[in-house]
């Protein structure tokens, strides 16, 4: 049992729905027109070059089948209004219009029907067909886009009359505390800075009345994303109740065991996802541990407390006599990574003992002596059986009955403090050169190894590493990050997905880079700052 | 000039909007699923059949692709609103959904999208393509569909939930005084009282806020459709005051020079439409005459008797020196049919002389006799003028260089009163047996045809006819009147819609049977109903 009773659940709704953040409405207009064109050096095979401003398209008379696609400048999360008018002849028939927004020139350039049978609905992508009776008034699109460009396709008219687009206009939402992104701290170098300042844009786009992990899709909290957002907001935006937020939602929608599950639904009415991650659930104790250091409302915490301690009451009960991780054991694996071959034992044995440091520091801070000494104990015990997975030889963590050699589960152990600071270095390191150890599948375990390496005392190659994976990525035109990006193979798209047109392309688990440079290369805002 | 002034229109156009009716708001369920099948003998190949009741598909899970046909039991013009539910999983993606609402089968049956750059706008095909964020609350669509028929397929869901339908349902809309269609007249055979439902049926799905001439398309006031609906009208709904908000609209918005437009536009607000056609100009006087003859209402005729006068005004000033109608004087042509190769200026003739008959009973009506006395001298001179058209040999009145004979001549010189009754008789007679004589190419022509026939004494030919022509739409399943029905070519378009998809199949002019059935065989309500 949870622990924690129906009136509890209910109050900590009622905090949660207290905390509901009002939305930002800024209007913004395109600021062009562009041609979405065949480049096999842009990034998956498309760029959008410029080919003139708005008044190209606003004295353009329309005929059936033009097409154009409108550049809104940078990535945003809103609604769309336009604005048409009949320059010669009475409306005398509806008008047909197919609209596509794309966070990126793939999504307006594409045949957009892949037979996705098997995968996530192909509803995703972002393409409406609608026909207008009355020209007169503006049309107010009723759904909600993440784009940069919107392709409009005349479809339909009469010969009758002479249709021109006049307005077009957006309405950028979010809930971070304002739309302008922060600041550069004086002294970031430039090549830092740009992907600073791409991070910031993508965790403020999936800022909403929640995190969204990215507002084109899932636009849904999960708890393994919240955490990293969390982080980078406490760096940048200060939009506090925000994580408080949906860290009671987390709470408030715990299943009966009380576990909190992977995500959760903000409506109609706020319920739990059907997913459950034990990576994801052990996290949350980090997280509301991050909440408690970086906003000192521990008052929240300790009211959380229950629900931090449940889950690595629930972690510690599936290991076995050895103190070792069962997978088999757990109520669910762990995510950790899209890389679909990753043995994941190791890591999430690392996950739990990441989890149990940070519960021992948060019932430290919280003056929960008992419960600080018997996390303290497990943890140690944790620790020690965590060398269970190291190679004998080499001293690598490995994972499976193939003895897996990845940078996930070296990353983690050292997060985990599972070896000693000098030693994780070494290991990463180490693993790096390997060309045979099985690399990141995507940005969220990238963070997590960046992070590593800096907490080892290895602020270049962290840096490196950083610069190098998202600034590929910006190389590459992004105006906000992605969910996945694989260099060698810019259509990666996850099973689930099934295809490139379904990615998201503003990802926020992908913003850490504000967070690592600003945290890890002293540009943060001077301690002591809410 | 029009001999109004702008303070005149104004006054006109404020009584237009006084006479706007409310509509009726009818809640309608389909009644069950059909099978839309090929089947050569069906009216264009397709045929519904009945597949099971609504709960087949309330208890079905949806799966991508699947598609259903709704039958509504019956022509319906309103709004559809859809509830869906996920029966199992959580909603965790956007489904997408095609609709497509058919007046009959075929609509529902096809692929639609013809290549149609050259015609009417493709756009009055009534399909969507609409995405679904929250299935929590009932969608309403915006548009109003004109149907029987409504297909719904999946296109796209997610493989994590399981979508349902649980409710459609429609609201009917119309300005008839009352949604059940007027009861069939004591005495009148079954085949008869068939076409006479169907017809009222058709009317009542077109009463709107303004005689629309079809609901599918163009949903807009023609005056020669008006015409022919207001006759209707008077043997059956008796909601005269739409017929008089339209003669005003017409008034208010007529052309500078005075002459009523063919067509107008509601909204967003009153205007004449471009389109200007003289046969329709012509019969305002007579749509003005029957009113006043229905209605008693004379306020309104003497209010509008100069427009009357107007229109008659400019048909005679395309006369020449014999007093023969000029085609290439006119301000415009004449419509009359649709039959492409018609030579229409014995016809013009003949509807000018209608009108100015028109004119004449009016006036006397009204007490205006110098109005009535020089009416009927025009009157005179272009009765004696008419017959020059006639050929020496036959009798027949003939048309154009190639002198072609055409059932349109004979039957508006009749209805003219050109030739007396016992002769006009003769010469439909013959023009019937002629298989060279042209014959009219749709339901508007038809009407004026069997009309001819009765008002000459041959109510038989006149109701073989009226049973051969509309019985063979019913006999196909027709539950409105069609706006085009060739027995030889089901699939026959305009060359305005250049596709049977565009046609319209719920079209007033086709809904005279009601009146014809009526006026002509005494079915009529007792003389001296309002």
């Amino acid at each position: 049992m949870s622990g924690y009773d129906d009136a509890t659940r209910a109050r900590w709704l009622g905090i949660a729905e207290e905390c509901r953040p009002a939305l930002l409405r800024i209007p913004l207009d395109p600021v062009g027109l562009v041609a979405i064109e065949a480049d096999g050096a842009a990034f998956q095979g498309w760029r959008a070059a410029p080919t003139g401003g708005m008044s190209v398209l606003y004295g353009h008379v329309l005929r059936n089948g033009d097409s154009f696609v409108l550049d809104f400048g940078q990535h945003l999360v809103g609604y769309v209004t336009l604005t048409l008018r009949s320059v010669k002849g009475k409306v005398d028939g509806p008008l047909r219009l197919r609209l596509v927004f794309g966070e990126i020139p793939t999504e307006v350039a594409e045949i957009i029907d892949p037979q996705n049978a098997q995968g996530i609905s192909r509803a995703w992508i972002q393409d409406e067909i609608i026909t207008i009776d009355d020209l007169s008034q503006p049309i107010r699109l009723p759904r909600r886009y993440a784009f940069q460009y919107l392709r409009i396709t005349l479809l339909a008219s009469s010969p009758y009359f002479q249709p021109q687009l006049a307005r077009v206009a957006a309405v950028a939402v979010c809930s971070a505390t304002f739309f302008e992104l922060p600041p550069v701290p004086p002294g970031m170098p430039a090549h830092l800075a740009l992907l600073d300042q791409i991070a910031l844009r993508t965790l403020r786009d999936c800022m909403q009345t929640v995190f969204e992990d990215g507002p084109k899709r899932d636009r849904r909290l999960w708890l393994g994303d919240l955490r990293l957002q969390a982080l980078v907001n406490y760096q940048s935006f200060h939009q506090d109740a925000l994580v408080k937020r949906c860290l009671y939602l987390f709470a408030a929608l715990a299943r009966p065991d009380g576990l909190v599950t992977a995500d959760l639904y903000e409506s109609p009415a706020p319920v739990p996802g059907d997913v459950l991650l034990i990576d994801y659930a052990l996290l949350f104790v980090s997280t509301l541990g991050d909440y408690a250091q970086a906003t000192r409302d521990l008052a929240t915490a300790a009211d959380l407390w229950p629900v931090a301690l449940r889950q690595l009451e629930v972690g510690m009960s599936v290991l076995d006599a050895d103190y070792v991780f069962q997978l088999e054991k757990s109520p669910s694996g762990p995510f950790v990574d899209w890389a679909p071959t990753l043995h994941k034992q190791a890591t999430a044995h690392a996950i739990l003992l990441y989890a149990c440091a940070s519960g021992v520091a948060l019932a430290q801070l919280l003056g929960r002596t008992a419960d600080a000494q018997q996390l303290q104990q497990q943890r140690d015990r944790l620790r020690r059986a965590a060398l269970r997975f190291r190679d004998p030889a080499t001293g690598l963590f490995v994972s499976g009955p193939e003895r897996q050699v990845s940078w996930s589960s070296q990353a983690w152990m050292v997060l985990a403090g599972a070896v000693e600071s000098a030693e994780g270095a070494r290991l990463l390191t180490v693993v790096m050169q390997d060309p045979s150890a099985l690399k990141p599948g995507g940005p969220y375990l990238y963070h997590y190894m960046v992070e590593a390496l800096y907490v080892s005392g290895l602020p270049e190659a962290a840096t490196r590493l950083l610069t190098s994976y998202w600034g590929a990525m910006a190389d590459l035109g992004a105006n906000t990050f992605w969910e996945v990006f694989d260099a060698q193979d810019h259509r990666f798209s996850p099973s689930v997905c099934n295809s490139p047109l379904l990615n998201s392309y503003c990802h926020a688990w992908s913003s850490t880079p504000a967070y690592l440079i600003r945290h890890y290369l002293g540009y943060g805002e001077p301690a002591g700052t809410p």
